[in-house]
């Protein structure tokens, strides 16, 4: 394929290695933005562009942000005492959508692992223990993955956390709302059924 | 969600309207960015803007280049009289990496359709009729797409060529090289029964 313009091969590139897509579709979504340059190309290249100089993270949680501090951390009305630590962005954005949240969160950046060298500092468990102390936290609810690392973070977090007098709390495990029985693993049935509940 | 910056907000639309990615997927590509800043994000800024400006179709076959002509037009190698007629970009390229083919290309840009009203005229046809007359074309090799829209514009085609002293040839149809025979629809078998051929 020495018949590609160097320009589109590297966009290609490029396009394959965002999540979701691979070497085909990277080629057909070129080719999509190639046919709308005008409404598409230019106008997502200038939004990358504006989101690269302008989006960072607040400095207190880790949400993204293009101000000093997030919105939810700005909120005075989110600061009633309870933190919600997640992993990362992604379900900082997935709590919101329930909506079912109303306090402030502390995005961890990724869990805790030997294998990759992840330590407490690099998942800002100081700055958690830091904020616990000095923003008069009173619940902390741990919503970290049901996998096997983001259950070892929730222990460590919780140990590091166990003299600061403040309630540890973690998500309800059980059968998703419109969760059909015959679909769900093993795991998740015996879970809900020691957690049964009285009717 | 009014917690998302606008600027990740926009992000996000623009990415959900390429093809392959929705709207979770293109969450988790711009959180994806947004950590790989400085290794993906500027890059991929910079490569899309790149390709806006310099990347054009070919006035003569319409396949993609930044040069005045493409490649393959400004091969005097591939200049044999064979000119393939593909629908889109896409198929040129999956003829390309078939690399049986060593001869140019003709790019429609679609195929006629009553219904969202395209003609002759917005598909390159008339420059086709141009380019066998003038570039001493021997042979029309029709590589559209084996649907109604696509045969319906290869018909119109070999009407339009009729007179021109020019051999009008299709791709064979039948059964793919390594496909299986419970995998394949009715037509592809009745089709590739009907061309069968000495053993």
């Amino acid at each position: 394929m020495g018949d590609r313009p160097r320009e589109i091969e590297t966009l290609i590139e490029m396009m394959a290695r965002l999540p979701g897509l691979g070497p085909r579709s990277a080629r057909r979504a070129v080719l999509h933005l190639v046919r709308k340059r005008a409404v598409l190309l230019v106008p997502l290249a200038e939004a990358l562009r504006r989101v690269g100089e302008t989006v960072h993270e607040c400095p207190r949680c880790g949400n993204l942000t293009t101000a000093e501090f997030c919105e939810i951390c700005s909120d005075d009305k989110r600061a009633n005492g309870e933190l919600c630590v997640v992993e990362d962005v992604a379900d900082l954005w997935a709590m919101e959508r329930g909506g079912a949240f109303t306090g402030r969160y502390h995005v961890l950046g990724g869990t805790l692992s030997a294998l990759d060298s992840v330590g407490p500092e690099e998942l800002r468990i100081p700055v958690l223990v830091a904020r616990v102390r000095d923003e008069g936290i009173a619940e902390v609810i741990l919503a970290l993955n049901a996998t096997v690392d983001g259950q070892t973070t929730a222990h460590y977090i919780a140990e590091e956390l166990a003299g600061a007098g403040v309630a540890i709390t973690s998500l309800a495990q059980g059968v998703p709302i419109g969760g059909e029985l015959d679909y769900l693993d093993d795991g998740t049935i015996s879970a809900a059924l020691k957690a049964r509940k009285g009717f």
